[in-house]
């Protein structure tokens, strides 16, 4: 192994930090002896484990395993016996597929002590227990965040570089840092490539969040093979325009002392994140080292050996970790034990001297947001506005009432705070200070202890960061995200991986159907399915605040909650409740009728649909249900689902302007929407479409004059759409 | 006006173009009195027609009122009489909310006489005809493609300039051009920011795209305000680190003659696509110029009075064109004539000594792929390989049978192509053959003719330069577009705008439910209903088939199709019939039976469910049917729905290892996923989750007893979930 330092050779050098030689970190790189053989071992090691089950992603283990090295061994601070000490670093793995160099080196640092058995069943493909098949999962020590589809963890880690400057600006006081960590995320070429990498790189440099360490694993291989028949950017030039600290590093593959330095220096920079771009070999050590085919398959078994003998290992052995590599990593243990018990001093005296702040951490710490009857903030229904207003304002209303009072909430907006009312009095925006100073008065003041974030025209990193500062410490964080409801579907991606983590945020998704206005079809999200996240849509005022009760209740500690709120103004209606909405539908109007008919509805249509119900002629025997939640009204028992929507006893008949897809399960008809819409004002809309309540009315007695002369109800199967001749565009 | 020219003196300029001084230029700009007329007669109007309907977006009109005069006056070759001209150069508005600016020089420019009371009306957001009220709409003459959604735009005009590059290369002939068009594309900050603008414009550096022109109206201010509170990177200095040309230009609002320079320049440059960052002042000649207030909001009458006075326009006097401003764009049909005229000419030639090509280039203009019958190309089911195999490689086969041959077909993927089969022999990487002379052999070579697409790990953008491909001359190009199924929901937000649209695409979402192994819960796609685009979920190689017959027929020319396909592998089925599936759904098993139980599955599924089927005890009258098709099922009649899925005579219940919403239309209960998945080989995963036959039949047959029992059928309301049991995680 070479020790000599990589001295800004690089094509792209130009734009780099140059690095000079340090004493200091070469000092670090005391054994170089130890040091190969630590690397040796891990190729090794990567070779057999994905040869035994004949899959996996050996190439990036390989060639980054001086990267690794250089993490867990000398560069970040963390407690291998107490894996979840809060003011430890942040490691995320976007790349995810090369979880198992997380995995082995986490080993190596003492957070486990398996056996080898125990190393091959988690790196096993089998059920559970797999923590290194395929990509980092956020269930095991030591693993932050689940990563999974490529570019989000960039976005994640971006998110808890975030949370990590939001607390330090609020409680850290008098040199006494609660919080001062690094985030340290682990790129290779498929993050960068993707849009919310990039939204997330764009972010980070704006707010110059210099706690924010991005390795850029620059292998230049891909599935595909060589990323230059499909990338060709200078991405070190390209962070440089964007805000960033670059430093690169030629040989990531062998030289450890430049990577160090590189480290050293990006741990020290300030003002902006830092960019460390390091070049290694793909699969060093194998014979295909440098191709696509060492990226996600197995060496085959003459590879394997041939790796081994390259590397002065008996090929026929296998799974071999010389006893030297673990004397290699002793000392990682007492270094994060001391880590630890140095913070817990600062913290004993914070407790004496903050006790008002450090009695909040500690709620925060515990998942909690409030120890007060939250509840009792929001209006109660008679001091809700009774004008109709559109229930993104009463949304509003909700934010006012909890946003400034807790400390766990961040509210912002993809560019759309003002229509989507999450902004709220004496916000202070998430800022970096140095960037404010250049912004004209207008754009408002803050600095990074502000709860009121910009996220900019990003929606995916906006939920990917979310997501990050959710996971940062779960419990301590409830992001508040909002933009049209149309836009969810770029940020849809990372709402599915707050839902498979149960990272709990608050999503407000205005405009969500066709009563917009001019923005036309194009925003007019008739048919989104965003079936992963909670979806609710509240009528009026009165179930706003009950979808804030049922998304803040600590029985959604886990869950994310998607609020589908109206552009277009809603009356405050008589029947709503928000305790009863918890059951997902319950009966708004007709309470007492033994009804003929059932009209089932959900947000902005509930008034139109009891207006509706009023017009009939063929039955005055009618109700009408608001539906705000689907997924609640299915997890009641059978019994309340046949008392609030009786199927099996009367017909019941859906409105709602969106897609019927899904109606059949609790109607027997709907009148929805069957196409895309138009351009025009809301009324316009409703009334083309088929939504004027005295049409709905007309339709709903002919289909009842229907079956009644049949003299049964529809069965499955017999699903009837009264509104599809309106589907001509 | 001062007709002085940027010399680079903007912050950013080292990264920049030097504009010199350039005696035609300015020679163009002769009458600057008329100009100025023309500017200040659309400002007037954009602020009068705002505010006759008390909203709309005046600020970029008024904003960038002299790019857009550059464009139609002078810089683009298009003919107002025939906006369909095949040879024009496309226009693209990516920032859509201006896109009244486009609408108002389309009517200058003579594409339309409209009176003053029609372009009110064009204008007013009412039902229909609204050409301007929102967004860009492709159904109206002069706009090429919808882009409404920010971001997209730049992707669709990075699909048209790879359109135009391909037919360029492949038509084009000893310098007679069929195509030597460009493309121009207008954004703002907002698409700038997006993910799938970002993906896109590394792509076109990477393409080297130099018949792409992006025109950015830098004018700094967003909806929420400045945009200095969430954005502040270099773009100039990025775009050039992603492989472009790049142009400044200081006063855009004013500066006329640098902006024709710059865009003179734009048109003579080789070799890169370029970025033409164009200041403007938002709301130019508004009290509110250069804020937010006047980006999506009337200016107010006071101020509608103050523009116009500034201007020189009597404040009373409203929605006034003067006669010189026509006057002034008079030539521009004349011009427009004359360039189509001499591509006649040239076409004319072309006939003459390339009759095969000019046949064939005929045929795509009149939007058809083939004069032979190309479903004879497709094997028939005695041809098709009878051992079990994914039906993502069955996919494959019909890939390589229609692909080579028909030059109407691109096809490719983002990063994954060995996996999702789309890859074909003799296939020639579509790349710009500098950037190919700097790959390495391995990456093959590739010239612009090919028609194998790298999109790169870049999913939005794969859909959205789709979309810019079909939309480049309607059913001349089929793309065909593939990844993992879960990585389609990267690209939902485009695949919508193919199905508004009505432009076709074939997708391949192969990995499509819990079996597909290592990748584990993030990459199994269980709960996405991807409900816009219709999808095809095959069962075996001949349903397939299938389905590429269905995607290619001439009815679907204006639908997108989206092919859910397996990664493991799954039988030849006896049943299968590529005929009968184009009813959605059809008996594949038990056709001879009056059936007691039906049992509907479909893809990956089907197979298990035959087995299920036999293992059943509680009913030997058991039917399973395939439904590869919701969509084209509900196109049925009832009595062919009534005969496949008889849920008013008998029982039947779905097996799918996907989520179970929507199935209660066509059963009475279902066999689903209830939870997000695991890392593990797919049997596993199947065993796990309660998808193995022996526990399916188990399960079926208590449920079958129960309703004999209860000697009736579920009714609406009572649908079952047979395996909820299995949701723990």
């Amino acid at each position: 192994m070479s020790p000599s330092i990589a001295l800004d050779v690089h094509a792209h050098g130009h734009h780099s930090e140059t690095l000079k030689k340090d004493a200091h970190v070469t000092d670090k790189v005391a054994s170089p002896k130890e040091e190969q053989l630590v690397l040796n071992t891990i190729r090794c090691l990567a070779a057999d484990l994905c040869q035994q089950y004949k899959g996996g992603h050996p190439g990036t283990v390989m060639g980054a395993a001086a990267i690794g090295l250089a993490l867990w061994r000398y560069e970040m601070r963390y407690n291998p016996t107490n894996p979840e000490w809060f003011n430890r670093d942040r490691f995320v793995l976007s790349a995810g597929h090369a979880c198992l160099l997380q995995y082995l080196y986490l080993h190596f640092s003492g957070y486990e002590a398996w056996t080898m058995d125990q190393i091959k069943k988690y790196h096993a493909p089998i059920m559970g227990g797999s923590m290194a098949a395929g990509h980092p999962e956020i269930e095991y020590p030591g693993c932050e965040v689940t990563t999974g589809p490529l570019g989000q963890g960039i976005s994640n880690a971006v998110g808890m570089a975030m949370a990590s400057k939001q607390l330090a600006a609020i409680y850290n006081k008098d040199g006494m840092n609660v919080v001062d960590n690094k985030i340290w995320c682990f790129t290779g070429d498929g993050c960068l490539q993707e849009g919310v990498g990039q939204e997330s790189i764009s972010l980070a440099g704006h707010l110059g969040l210099d706690n924010l360490i991005l390795i850029y694993d620059n292998n230049s291989v891909t599935v595909d093979g060589n990323i230059d028949a499909c990338f060709s950017e200078d991405t070190s030039a390209k962070l440089k325009a964007q805000g960033w600290h670059v430093i690169e590093v030629d040989d990531g593959s062998n030289d450890l002392a430049a990577i160090l330095e590189g480290f050293d220096k990006a741990k020290a920079l300030k003002g902006k994140p830092v960019l460390v771009n390091i070049k290694t070999v793909i699969g060093h050590s194998s014979k295909k080292q440098n191709t696509g085919a060492v990226h996600g398959a197995a060496l085959g078994d003459e590879d394997v050996k041939h790796v081994k003998k390259s590397l002065g290992f008996n090929p026929e052995d296998q799974f071999v970790i010389p006893p030297k590599v673990y004397d290699y990593f002793k000392e990682c243990k007492g270094k994060g034990a001391a880590a630890e018990a140095e913070w817990n001093k600062t913290m004993e005296q914070y407790s004496q001297k903050y006790p008002a702040e450090y009695k909040q951490l500690q709620m925060r710490l515990a998942g909690k947001f409030a120890e007060d009857n939250w509840r009792e903030l929001l209006p109660s229904k008679k001091d809700l506005p009774t004008a109709p207003q559109p229930t993104r304002k009463s949304s509003g209303i909700a934010v006012q009432a909890l946003v400034p009072k807790y400390n766990s909430f961040v509210a912002g907006s993809a560019d759309l705070m003002e229509s989507t009312f999450v902004n709220f009095k004496g916000q202070v925006d998430f800022q970096n200070r140095l960037t404010i100073l250049n912004l004209k008065p207008e754009s408002g003041l803050g600095d990074y202890s502000g709860r009121q974030i910009r996220w900019g025209i990003r929606e995916f990193a906006m939920l990917g960061t979310a997501n990050g500062i959710a996971a940062y410490q779960k419990g301590m964080f409830i992001p508040i995200c909002s933009t049209f409801f149309m836009f969810w579907l770029y940020a849809a991606p990372a709402a599915r991986m707050s839902a498979l983590q149960g990272l709990r945020f608050i999503g407000i998704a205005t405009h969500d159907s066709i009563g917009i206005g001019e923005d036309g079809p194009t925003h007019q999200p008739i048919a989104l399915v965003l079936s992963l996240a909670r979806k609710v849509r509240p009528a009026d005022a009165e179930e706003v605040m009950g979808a804030y009760e049922i998304a803040l209740d600590d029985s959604s500690a886990n869950t994310p909650s998607l609020f589908c709120l109206s552009r277009q103004a809603v009356p405050l209606l008589e029947g709503t409740d928000r305790h009863k909405m918890t059951k997902g539908a319950y009966v708004v109007y007709g309470q007492d009728v033994e009804p003929e008919l059932t009209i089932v509805s959900s947000g902005a249509e509930v008034s139109r649909a009891i207006t509706t119900a009023k017009a009939l002629s063929s039955t005055k025997k009618v109700r009408v249900v608001s539906m705000p939640s689907q997924k609640h009204f299915d997890a009641q028992p059978l019994e309340y689902r046949q008392s609030v929507l009786p199927t099996s006893k009367s017909l019941v008949v859906a409105i709602e302007a969106w897609g019927s897809y899904g109606w059949a399960r609790y109607a027997h008809a709907s009148l929805s929407m069957h196409t895309f819409g138009y351009s025009a004002p809301a009324e316009q809309m409703y009334e083309k479409f088929g939504f004027k309540p005295e049409n709905m009315a007309s339709k709903i007695d002919a289909w009842v004059q229907k079956w009644k002369t049949e003299s049964r109800l529809p069965s499955v199967g017999e699903f009837d759409e009264l509104l599809l001749g309106y589907a001509q565009h």
